[in-house]
């Protein structure tokens, strides 16, 4: 079965409610294909999982679907083994990869998700999804075994990416740190991924959700920028 | 000899020219116990290593002082072990990390500050001289061998700390980020360093320079908000 992921930027616009732009989406991309998703709540750090799990609960609730989270489990591995999706929520990028790693979820998800199981992140949680977490904004709280991630991408996803800096403040822009990025890991393309956008992958199929821009940026190469009409597909080669 | 560190925020102020609010600072730091530093480049991604010493070398030679880069040293041991001074520089502090474990200078910096030897840090090299890297603002962009630094201090340094945000966007606050760091870090304090301040640390003594105040964060405490007439000793304790 064709790989399906479903990659979102971002749970909640600035002023909007959480979760509000992306449920059509969720509920379009799901379908008949799952009535429970298994949620990995393991970026979440100023909550408890279950008070996370509990808050994402109630939004696939009101779009159909039954959640079940992984920390619940006694076996997680059995857990993503019988998973209809796999949702992962976002918060502490560096906090998600250390669990998932040290709870070994990493490789169960890989091999399930490639079978076709579809996948849902937003913001760490598409992070993830991508070879490593090295284009995360998050800040490093904790140090896990390794920076590899899921690689059911062969690009690198900055979520929240966004052109805006801090007025009167002195530190890089976005694409300065992803450039710099791309010094020290120059075969790898990045996509600059804004707040209200997603990317629907599908087998070799890739487009852009949203009314924002999303941005490629290669090294040596001027950063390209394209709208939910252009074919994406190129990200995959 | 008591130990002597001077930890900056940032090398520029907005606006302002490289290194500028820094300079009587580093003049009077330095005094008459350098004629010589031996500067630590590997923090700097977006060029090379060559120039971005020659930058700084500008600046150092302008207050009286040579620059030697460690990267120049057939035995980057040996030439810490030499070093009048050490002046390690910002930029990615993932990368400089990484470095300073692959060189095999931590260890060694660490022994020769603590014996007295002056250390000079901003931004990315204020955070190594912390224990960890782990309040950096950097983007992860290789793995280091170890997020564990210098630990010439106890608490950890946020620098660029500033209350601002990008307009119209979601991410984290700072404060926010590093109250996420201190649920996994509950022992540590962390200092939000703004931009245009930095701490001299002599012996026992800690001293904010600056015209901005300084924030102290601790775990489920409100946070504090000093400025430079406050006497911050008890940072060390």
């Amino acid at each position: 079965m064709a790989k399906r992921l479903l990659l979102i930027s971002n749970s909640t616009n600035y002023g909007e409610e959480y979760l509000g732009y992306t449920k059509p989406h969720i509920r379009e991309f799901l379908g008949d294909k799952a009535r429970e998703v298994l949620f990995i709540p393991y970026a979440g750090v100023s909550m408890s999982y279950l008070e996370y799990a509990n808050k994402v609960k109630l939004v696939f609730k009101e779009m159909g679907f039954e959640l079940k989270s992984i920390h619940e489990e006694s076996n997680p591995k059995a857990a993503v083994a019988k998973a209809e999706a796999i949702v992962v929520g976002g918060g502490n990028t560096f906090h998600l990869v250390h669990m998932m790693h040290e709870t070994g979820i990493m490789e169960p998800i890989r091999k399930k998700v490639e079978d076709g199981t579809p996948f849902i992140g937003w913001s760490a949680g598409s992070n993830v999804a991508c070879p490593s977490l090295k284009t995360t904004n998050d800040m490093p709280i904790i140090q896990p075994s390794s920076f590899d991630t899921l690689g059911l991408v062969p690009f690198q996803i900055n979520p929240h990416y966004t052109d805006g800096v801090i007025p009167n403040h002195n530190g890089e822009t976005r694409e300065q740190r992803i450039r710099e990025f791309l010094e020290i890991n120059p075969e790898t393309q990045v996509v600059g991924l804004k707040e209200g956008t997603m990317l629907l992958v599908e087998g070799e199929k890739v487009l852009l959700i949203g009314s924002k821009t999303v941005k490629i940026i290669k090294k040596d190469q001027p950063t390209l920028e394209f709208d939910k009409n252009v074919n994406l597909d190129f990200l995959l080669k």
